[in-house]
């Protein structure tokens, strides 16, 4: 029985998924023609979560000159040399297009807060980092967050939320299946564990982050087609929420057209 | 009398102007050697106040390898298709380096302000465009700012304030000097002819994003030498508080230098 409803669960998930991707290819020609809104989708997780095989999954539909997924890997020396927003923000998403963080700049109130080294690492003047600097980061972030939205870039934060558990398996797949042992490094068993203390991280941060104009969206991990069909969900609800519209012609325009139409008949 | 005093106040402003280019050189290689902080300086002004000249004569003994100058224009499409510090964003000086910003992101509540048109072409949403647009931008204006201090960044902001009748002067100036007549643009004129709309649009900014972490100077800037002077004073008194260090090396590293030296010696 348990093992019947799980395969129609994911069954049902797979189909719920594709009506709401063939919905976003739809809503995607909209935002571009509607030419007013971007849309910015921001992933976190943990190791392992699926934010990858989300983004395939979701996004396999729409039209790839409007939109652009951008990951955020360990800072290159010029990038360290800005202050640590510089770099995401050079990659948002232009009006009408969808920009895809897979990670983002909340990594500066995660891995850079459980690994000291790497704050020094940023050369900050010491008057600035002392036991304020998260809550300053959180204010920061919000700021940065409601600039963009005010100036029309809708933000959609999605945080995969996987269990020890299901972490555990996934990794021992990595580890046993020889086409996946490329996804393991063996840095991740590091980070396993430091899991409470990212526990915290990841608490204060959705806490602190999670605003009226930027919500987060905490997405259970542990079942990847309905991790999926969720992220799929919110995504869709919100662009068709916009009131998307395709451009009208005013009458000149349109005489315009007329014009053109009766010159090319006449050739 | 009073033309003996002008040429000595003359003589006296370019005298001290000297000094503190100099003390800027010595400033700008420690800056670069401590390589924590960076500093922006910012360049508001009327038309013909001398904002070019200003940068030119204090700026003139810095190395231009840790120093650039940006002149922000009307707006590219590609910029006008994200938010409008966007393009401001992207050109902020690394560690260690200065950046000038000849005009900036304030153009957002002046120019834009003034001219309603240059809004309506930024194509934002509805629903973000009401009373409260230029409130709003003077918050994320501040809070932009606020982010890039606690990472690092000195800002300085200099209004160079010329009077109505100083700027007619060189207007005419302008006209009738035939190698000045290139500086004029008969749109200067129609800007002239808003003066009153745009006292208040800078009113406005100055009252509302004077802060703490990035103070507005409004510099006199009827008399040139001496607003350069001005302008230099404040340059250099922010540097040197800043207690910029060049870097120690520890025993190790000194007995690593031993090393090299004992190495080449012996060739």
């Amino acid at each position: 029985m348990a093992a019947l409803s799980e395969r129609k669960l994911k069954k049902s998930a797979k189909k719920f998924l594709k009506a709401r991707v063939s919905e976003l290819a739809d809503a995607q020609e909209r935002l571009y023609a509607d030419d007013r809104y971007s849309l910015l989708l921001i992933f976190q997780a943990r190791d392992a979560a699926g934010k990858d095989s989300t983004i395939k999954h979701v996004m396999s539909g729409v039209n790839p000159q409007g939109c652009q997924v951008h990951s955020f890997k360990a800072p290159s020396k010029e990038e360290l040399d800005h202050n640590y927003l510089w770099r995401c923000w050079k990659d948002l998403p232009e009006r009408g297009r969808i920009g895809i963080f897979n990670r983002s700049y909340y990594e500066e109130v995660l891995v850079v807060r459980v690994n000291p080294a790497i704050l020094e690492g940023q050369k900050l003047p010491d008057e600035h980092v002392d036991e304020h600097i998260w809550a300053e980061r959180y204010e920061d972030i919000n700021a940065f967050e409601r600039h963009m939205v005010r100036n029309g870039t809708v933000i959609l934060k999605f945080f995969l939320h996987v269990s020890k558990d299901e972490q555990k398996q996934r990794f021992l797949d990595r580890l046993n299946e020889p086409e996946k042992n490329w996804k393991f490094s063996t840095s991740d068993l590091r980070v396993r564990g430091n899991w409470e203390i990212y526990d915290t991280a990841y608490q204060d941060m959705l806490a602190a982050t999670s605003t009226e104009h930027a919500p987060w969206y905490i997405i259970p991990a542990d079942h990847k087609p309905v991790m999926r069909a969720l992220v799929g969900h919110v995504i869709v609800q919100t662009l068709t929420g916009l009131d998307l519209q395709y451009p009208t012609l005013s009458d000149e325009e349109l005489a315009r057209l007329d014009a053109a139409r009766t010159q090319l008949m006449n050739e």
